[in-house]
């Protein structure tokens, strides 16, 4: 019976190529069956990082998966993406899925995990994520000493994110996007506003970061992160 | 007038080797001064990492640090541990602080930021945590979708613990060590026991995962993380 091939969910980190592992290099560099979520068919962002890693001729797999609406299209393009991956399994071939930043912090390699892992050899290579980034370009700790770190997703209903900020010392709001206008009436309603900042793609070459009060617009860009320092100062 | 040496502060990552990154392999392997602590004299963890990395030759520096003690002996060894690497960047050298895990996720080498990035050039490379680390090796996501994951030290008291862990979908208690009974005691008060999970030094030659209900001793080492999962199973 021929072996079958090893499924690899591969963190690439928050944006800077040399911002990947070791591990991930050698595993990118020395595969030749590479997948990647190509969302609503747009281009992959894990796989830009990845790129100058890329064996030259490896195969590639792009699982275009719908998002943004109904849960079911994304199931069934799992099943459809996890499908194509088997098959290159079962013919003893590698996969490495590459993954922004961590494979297992919100990510969306959890629904290959969860159709694979049970009948291929799975290992999950964690990555930097763009919060540890995101602290490291604004030089201030994402949390120290006693402090309660709390990670909230922006699509949460307002009450419970005005509840879990209220008295927070160190925050990080994810997938804002569109609902950016929600969390700034938050983060006003608790004098917040003045000790949150937006970063957009940390250490990648499109960096950007900007105080939240200066962000008029309605929304900005989903892979965007608000960092919320409201401890101490004193270091 | 010579130019002075630049302080990067470098992740090493969790535990295995491979899993620090390009950047911070690059940086170890090519910087002739490498600096680190040794809390209360022992062997540092992040030196045992970085150790395949660190150049023939290289000069070492150990910040002996007292720690679990007052505040104040450990501020006046930083104060000390900073002016000997401020002397190696006052003569043009190039310094790398190793960390483990991440520089800036509860590290200490913030103490050595706030004392040295006003004066000197100032590079923090982020690295991967021992949180993603550990969902890594247990095979579940440290948190997905719409959860909110927090992260909490277990120095906090009791009451504010309970409040914060109270209808938790995803969490992390760390720096747990002697803790580890009052910990216990909320898990078991909020039905939580049995979806909490503890594991020492994660991806390290010496991982140990044990379900939490199953440690019968007053304390685990000081940097074992408690994983738990309350939220949705249903991916």
């Amino acid at each position: 019976m021929m072996k079958t091939g090893i499924l690899y969910g591969v963190g690439v980190g928050p944006g800077d190529p040399e911002l990947m592992t070791v591990k991930a290099w050698r595993l990118i560099s020395t595969t030749s069956t590479i997948a990647y979520l190509a969302a609503n068919g747009q281009k992959s962002v894990a796989r830009q990082i990845a790129e100058p890693f890329i064996a030259e001729g490896a195969k590639e797999i792009a699982l275009d998966v719908p998002m943004h609406t109904a849960r079911e299209p994304a199931q069934l393009a799992y099943d459809a993406g996890a499908a194509v991956i088997a098959s290159q399994l079962e013919d003893g071939n590698d996969v490495v899925v590459l993954c922004e930043g961590d494979p297992f912090f919100y990510g969306s390699f959890m629904y290959i995990f969860a159709r694979l892992s049970q009948r291929y050899t799975t290992v999950v290579v964690p990555g930097v994520t763009s919060l540890t980034a995101s602290a490291a370009v604004l030089g201030r700790p994402l949390a120290a000493r006693n402090e309660i770190l709390k990670v909230l997703p922006a699509t949460l209903n307002a009450d419970l994110l005005y509840r879990e900020l209220k008295g927070v010392e160190s925050a990080a709001i994810i997938k804002v996007g569109r609902h950016f206008t929600k969390v700034r009436e938050i983060l006003e309603a608790l004098r917040l506003i003045d000790h949150a900042v937006v970063i957009e793609k940390a250490t990648h070459v499109e960096e950007r970061i900007v105080p939240a009060r200066d962000i008029l617009s309605a929304s900005i860009p989903y892979f965007s992160t608000i960092l919320i320092y409201a401890g101490a100062e004193e270091w």
